[in-house]
């Protein structure tokens, strides 16, 4: 190659090939500058999805998720929760299900207030059901729904927590409401918490359901509820309750496996009696857990089985709040 | 086909008929009832691995594990130790790894002390190492391991419980003590507990390792172990110390997902001071720590990456011992 350059007259060949040679230069360095930025840093020792990512638009649906929550009579908690929830880390959209029937929403309000961290979408229902927040929202863009009831604040800090929990778990209902069912001897079942009898398996409790009123869970089981029979929905409307049980049903029938993991919340508080509307939550009826134990009942019948099954694990966070939360004495 | 009964003259054919029929009749209630008794009870909802069965030989290789434990001049801490474990749920059988050179084991005595639970196999070793306890063991016949140090009492409830939590989480060490990592400006890693720095993820604490000298996990790491760069064995011997740490890079590297999972132990003790040998653990060595960062580092070195990760899952026994121990102020 020098060979033919070689030959041209010195001098023009001289800066001629020292422009050659100084192009080449710098197109190495450009690209070798280039191939520098681009260099993975050595990150293997670091949790990907603990990391504070700035809020944007473009957050994957992996990392981010949608708040679904549904409303009924409390518009007055239903703002006081938006104000805390809407600046949730990892947070991407909040769908609110209007179940105040021909009353408009406050979205003007909403919007007159903003700048938003997040967009907030107002589904208005035409018929006030408990089962209107188990529809398939066209609205959601994440993987991960968080469904909250409209009386309940969980900290931002559980929730983080709890959402990275999900995604080890995307297949379960990752929540902080535990409950249970327990078998009898006549074969009926009934519902309850801790109070009741434990299912017999040796020492502590059992769970064998996470409420969806405080819980992750993956939006395809949204899809799936679209699917159920006829039943399940006319059960759900009859009762105004339930929808939380049929769930964790569809659950355990898909997975094979316990629905819920629960996550043991450190600050999760109920605001009933602190809303202005005098109304309180459905659990309050005097029925509501004669109706749940129904429930369970009616849809074993439905399915023809009994899918829930028991887990009793139960996940806090390492070190927090206390650093020192795991010790022991040795 | 009554017809070519009907036939027959009338009384002969009425009782060959009464018998026919009987016959049938009793063959159909003897198929019934079979049936009846094959008829699966609705067991649907219970836990099958919680179940308490009697100890047998028969214990298939899921449903229990083999204790592990190595010792060096701490027979009476053994055989104390020996004691409460031999009668542990789901416990198969004990390898106790004799790192008393030249010193006869106490499986005379032991034998003069029967019967016992289950099998108790002495391996003697020739050279006093801490590696001792890594080998594969041809002994082993169940899935899972139980490592324990010679000095450590954990509680029965502990162990069934994390026995279960390792049979969700099999790929991973289950296990008591949780450990960390950090990485400093220089590259340089330190090795600590909860007092190092949190690693910076935001909220509380992570762990990346969880020791062995008090865990459950799969034999199949026994096996690993063995196909080890000889360096590794090399910086064990050099420092009688960090097998644990070279399995939790061990298990990083195979998973791709942090080592451990920490399960929160209620009772667990440290018996040292109760030995009448007067010899305390390694850990008293005044280098015992900063050796523990050395290794991190030379592991890196040779594995040429850091492959823990770290998780900040706590699991916990929902309902025990305190049957309401996930309750929230609501």
């Amino acid at each position: 190659r020098c060979f033919h350059m070689c030959k041209l007259p010195g001098r023009v060949m001289g800066i001629r090939l020292l422009r050659f040679t100084s192009v080449v230069i710098i197109v190495l360095l450009l690209v070798a500058g280039a191939l520098t930025a681009l260099l993975p840093t050595i990150k293997d020792d670091k949790l990907p999805n603990s990391r504070r990512e700035p809020k944007t638009q473009s957050q994957s649906a992996l990392d981010s998720f949608t708040l679904i929550m549904q409303t009924y009579n409390r518009t007055d908690l239903l703002l006081k929760l938006l104000n805390h929830y809407q600046a949730i880390p990892h947070l991407h959209k909040v769908i609110v299900v209007w179940n105040n029937i021909g009353e408009k929403t406050p979205e003007e309000m909403w919007n007159s207030l903003g700048p938003h961290p997040v967009p907030v979408v107002f589904k208005v229902q035409t018929v006030n059901r408990m089962r209107n927040r188990l529809q398939n929202f066209p609205d959601l863009e994440t993987k991960a729904v968080l469904m909250m009831d409209d009386d309940t604040l969980v900290s931002a800090h559980d929730l983080a927590f709890a959402f990275s929990v999900w995604q080890q778990f995307p297949e379960h209902i990752v929540g902080f409401v535990p409950r249970k069912h327990i078998s009898t001897p006549s074969g009926v079942y009934s519902y309850g918490s801790f109070e009741l009898q434990n299912p017999g398996f040796g020492n502590g409790d059992q769970y064998s359901m996470v409420l969806i009123g405080a819980a992750f869970f993956h939006r395809g089981y949204l899809e799936d509820f679209q699917q159920q029979p006829e039943a399940v929905y006319a059960l759900i409307d009859e009762t105004q309750n339930c929808d939380d049980i049929a769930m964790n049903f569809l659950v355990a029938k898909h997975t094979g496996k316990p629905s819920g993991v629960f996550v043991k919340p450190v600050d999760i508080r109920n605001l009933e009696k602190d809303t202005n509307s005098g109304y309180s939550g459905m659990w309050h009826r005097a029925e509501h857990l004669l109706q749940r134990s129904y429930c369970v009942n009616k849809l074993v019948n439905i399915y023809d089985r009994m899918p829930l099954k028991y887990s009793n694990i139960m996940i806090s966070q390492f070190g927090f709040p206390n650093y020192a939360n795991h010790k022991n004495k040795m």
